[in-house]
């Protein structure tokens, strides 16, 4: 079976704020999801403190790896820490620039205030040379996406409702463009009576005889006294009715293995 | 003003559920906190799908900046894709090896229900050479604690009752014992009708003025339409008393100088 073509992202989610847990990260689990939704492999999501070397230096060693997609959300705005757009200069080895189209979009903002464009308000304007602008219709800090390499770059800022109306509304549809062709179906069910420890040599067997299929296994209840496990399966494939038909065998072959070492499927 | 010595942490929280979005990290959040209530300063989260090859690279990468601490969670269960404790001992050039006292805690618990040390279950007790195990009161898989080089190295389980269970009765006391001398005091308000850019350059001149102070803004309005922002303030001594003066005082000229400009203390 053809899992289709393999397009892998990188998500960094940057703020003091994150990783010193003032903030639960719902940002990296949205765009998780999405990504996923949408056929990409997310294989890391990135926290970090807002210092530009630190930050620069992470991104410097993803893009090494040439994912297809990095989104970088968070420190775009108006403030001293707000650096991720010097860091990701610094990681392209770009210049730092004011860009026209940006500076352009902050000055409408606050000219509705008749607020002057101070230093602190430039400032969202300087991007890395090659951005593309992606505007805040919700906010004053534009976006920025551009191409390195074989690299889409996606900046976005971290306030919440900011990030998934640009998102939603700019960004979904330019992946789209770039025709991502991997669909996949899911299922998960819960089976108590069965230790986790049990259910991963039926997993194993499974899995020995199907390609492109993930399944996890989740305990929510206890190993010993009260074994619960929510059951994930997930088949990849270029064509979904293929993977949906394969999701429905995995899940019936699963269910009456673990029916047969005394699971109850719930 | 004497900060306290910097001692600087990396939290891992490995597994696909977290990087695909199907679960909302609140791991990181819970470690994050804790962590910066211990008086450590947490640097990055990285979270990673089950992949050996690419956890070893982070964490062999983390590890050569000498952090004082490195966290993981997730990845030390009986399935074929837990394999956290595999990629650290790659990550730190040991051998994995059957841990006895790993062993004989996991028989401890299923030898309960009468059940066999299969395979997937001696599995759990794979661990990196120099390994002390953390025990696991209300799951199986044991955790495992070790010093490499200036790093003190921590394993847990990613299911979260078990990970803060084992944290604050294990682990917690462990990290006292290291006498962490730094604390912080804390303060945050929120002020209505002065826009995050405008904010931006008050908190720029009350940090030129102060050591040791971290300021940060969060916008929870709406910059141009409906500005509010949450201002938190973070003040780093080796002495309480000296910490909460110098909080008290920065809030104060904060509030005042917000309100010079518009503001409204709520």
């Amino acid at each position: 079976m053809d899992s289709g073509e393999r397009v892998v992202a990188w998500v960094f989610t940057l703020g003091t704020e994150v990783v010193s847990g003032r903030v639960v990260n719902t940002n990296a689990a949205y765009l998780g999801r999405r990504l996923t939704l949408l056929g990409f492999e997310v294989l890391g999501v990135v926290s970090l403190v807002d210092d530009v070397r630190l930050i620069s230096t992470f991104i410097s060693q993803v893009l090494a790896s040439e994912p297809d997609l990095l989104v970088t959300t968070g420190g775009l705005g108006p403030t001293y820490d707000d650096v991720t757009l010097e860091a990701l200069a610094k990681a392209l080895r770009v210049e730092l620039r004011l860009n026209e189209d940006a500076l352009k979009k902050i000055k409408e903002k606050y000219d509705v205030l008749k607020l002057p464009l101070t230093p602190e308000r430039v400032k969202m304007a300087y991007m890395p040379e090659g951005c593309e602008v992606i505007p805040n219709e919700l906010g004053t800090a534009p976006g920025c996406i551009m191409k390195h390499r074989k690299t889409l770059i996606v900046s976005l800022p971290g306030v919440p409702r900011e990030l998934e109306s640009m998102w939603e509304s700019y960004v979904e549809p330019r992946l789209k463009e770039l025709g991502v062709r991997r669909v996949f179906a899911e299922r998960s069910f819960r089976v108590s009576g069965v230790p986790e420890s049990s259910a991963a040599k039926v997993v194993k067997e499974i899995l020995r005889k199907y390609e492109n299929v993930y399944i996890k296994t989740h305990p929510k209840g206890h190993e010993i006294t009260a074994p619960l496990l929510e059951i994930y399966v997930q088949v990849f494939s270029s064509d979904l009715s293929e993977a949906e038909k394969t999701a429905d065998k995995v899940l019936e072959e699963l269910k009456k293995s673990l029916e047969g070492i005394g699971g109850i499927i719930t």
